[in-house]
């Protein structure tokens, strides 16, 4: 049987996963575990463009990575879990330490333990992950691919924050920006496909229940919308992205909430959900606000705004703007934020083919457009799988 | 004698006034007490163009005014106080009541202390300058001029925040926006100077020890990169403006910090000196940082990326720029920011005459610039006095 690896993308309380051919490197299953630790938990399978959907009760992830395993091999994609030489995972933090992906040894570990402070919702149950595959596939290589590394090229006056300089010299108190695999892999996708000159100052905009801005300056970033931790820049579907700091002790005081209280609050409570009081998710609130709800109308206007805002910031990091790309969930299907996104752009050139925006297309920009504006869907387990065969020296 | 109105522009430890004859509006003295409160206190005084500074220990702002009025006493510039007929006061936080200025009474006043929780450093020193007028100028009528009254056209988009909504229905969490007096006296001398025209998509730099951004369209204001409070946006002297709200949580926690020990951090060891470990002072950061000093390149680096940063945002908040100001001690003083701001905007058609930048001359873009560049003096002085006579109904 030919050799195999397995990229692992787990979140709070899902997980993606996709296995590639190794030589090749082409997918042979892929698939999600959703809910995870709920009572709906489900696992969806495709394999060979048929796509299966089982409710399945699944407590923890590994349980989930059981059930992704056991999947293959009653599937027949493997016949013996042996075939899976390796297995890549994306890992939410890798503070100062993680340039580039790493193999993971017992120092690794410790180290996305310790960082777990910093990512206290992802790098848990990322690490979690790699625990589940010693069990249960105690022979398989593990890569760690970091959603920071992308971005250790955002230079010093952009990762600086106007603090008192001891909490960045002595606690690593610092922009590191997030969801680098998407970026780098919408990066790479868009120079491939349009050419490095074209794409030499580019904006990517991954907009999906966390959502992230990222300048890249000839293919490096330049700068992201989240800092030092995934809760900065951008409202989210539940996450308040940027306010007034003060607005912190002021809460904490007047509502007698712990710091622990402001921190759900503003991770799981605030964003579209909270503005709106309805939903986390811009197709909702784009039917309740069609139907003439003003407060889902409000919570569109203001994300909208917000990446108008950090669109125009990072046009002044890269002097000017050759392609903005739009990607992840809201990013690829929801032609309504693209084209509201862009009407306050045409200062920059920015035109539109509304016709080919609606339709999602891979290129929505007008012929006349001065900046090129694409739609390409993200795909960061190829990212983890080219890192498990670089870490790992496979041609 | 001809009557005379007052205005008083009061900070946290120090008081600016100007004494204005009513029917021509012309300046008769001016000054500023610095330092209030501590041991070398001093007072400048300015009439007929000659500057007196003496140092008189002052040990509140009741003792300050006693000292201004005294002041214009016994230099004649006065001969009875019963000639000054009104005193206009600069308010810091108006909260969501006061979209323009409007005559003292009690009612206001108690507005002004009941606020005083969201500027706790400013809002009580404003309203003990009230009171303290009340006492030496019974007579007078007193104005209140606030500095959020000028945002008030900044729409729901920018104003509202991605909390949950009953934090804005209910205890009046939004963006206000500071500095009104001052981008307000920009954007009306910069039509005045150079035509509704060519003023129409504005930004104002207020960059002094507290620095704001103003985006103004048509002369009305759009954004402030102030926020709830005035510790929002760029990172001042000793304010750190923005930062990843999940910080605030994270360092209560590690470094057991009470929200209050916090906010003093953020708002008195932060910006400008906290990461330099210098000083809040450009000039002083600027020396050092030729000298060789990197921590105070780096603050100076960050301050101007930043700076930049809100250019960009707020030119997609007015779809293109026609005029760029800079104002206060930094903006109108400071060849080497206003040059470093502008070297990331050339894609905007922003280009510089570096000779009338280095003189600080009124006007200072190129032939050749797409946008308008100007240094315009701010004189907040100019807006409560002119508040003070539209509220007394005084033509």
């Amino acid at each position: 049987m030919s050799q195999k690896i397995l990229a692992i993308n787990s979140g709070s309380s899902s997980l993606k996963f996709k296995l590639y051919e190794l030589s090749e490197q082409t997918v042979l299953a892929s698939g999600h575990v959703d809910r995870i630790g709920q009572r709906n938990s489900t696992f969806t399978f495709e394999i060979h463009g048929q796509k299966t959907i089982q409710a399945e009760k699944m407590d923890d992830h590994l349980a989930a990575i059981q059930a992704v395993v056991n999947g293959l091999l009653t599937s027949h994609v493997i016949e013996h879990k042996s075939e899976i030489i390796a297995v890549g995972h994306r890992i939410s933090h890798g503070g100062r330490f993680y340039t580039h992906p790493v193999k993971v040894d017992a120092a690794v570990k410790a180290k996305i333990k310790e960082l777990s402070v910093l990512s206290p919702l992802h790098n848990p149950v990322n690490l979690a992950g790699i625990e589940a595959f010693e069990k249960i596939l105690p022979e398989a290589a593990e890569v760690a691919t970091f959603d920071t590394s992308f971005h250790y090229t955002i230079p010093p006056k952009a990762y600086m924050y106007g603090l008192p300089y001891n909490y960045f010299k002595d606690h690593d108190i610092r922009r590191y920006g997030f969801h680098g695999p998407s970026h780098e892999y919408i990066v790479l996708k868009a120079r491939e496909l349009f050419g490095t000159q074209q794409t030499r100052r580019m904006i990517t905009c991954h907009l999906g229940n966390g959502a992230s801005l990222c300048a890249a300056l000839d293919g490096k970033s330049v700068n992201s919308s989240m800092g030092f931790t995934p809760l900065a820049g951008l409202l989210m579907g539940t996450r308040s992205g940027d306010i007034d700091p003060e607005i912190i002790p002021f809460i904490e005081e007047r509502f007698h909430m712990s710091s622990e209280d402001v921190r759900k609050m503003l991770n799981q409570d605030s964003g579209l959900l909270g503005l709106s009081g309805l939903s986390n998710d811009v197709r909702d609130l784009n039917q309740a606000a069609k139907a003439g709800n003003q407060r889902a109308q409000l919570a569109l206007d203001v994300y909208v705004h917000q990446i108008q805002q950090y669109i125009g910031a990072y046009t002044t990091d890269l002097n000017g703007l050759d392609m903005l790309v739009f990607t992840a969930g809201v990013g690829e299907h929801s032609a309504m934020i693209r084209q509201a996104v862009c009407a306050q752009l045409t200062f920059l050139g920015v035109k539109l083919d509304d016709e080919k925006n609606r339709a999602d297309a891979l290129r929505i920009d007008a012929p006349n457009s001065r900046v090129k504006v694409a739609v390409i869907p993200t795909d960061e387990e190829a990212i983890i799988a080219r890192d498990i065969k670089q870490v790992l020296g496979i041609k």
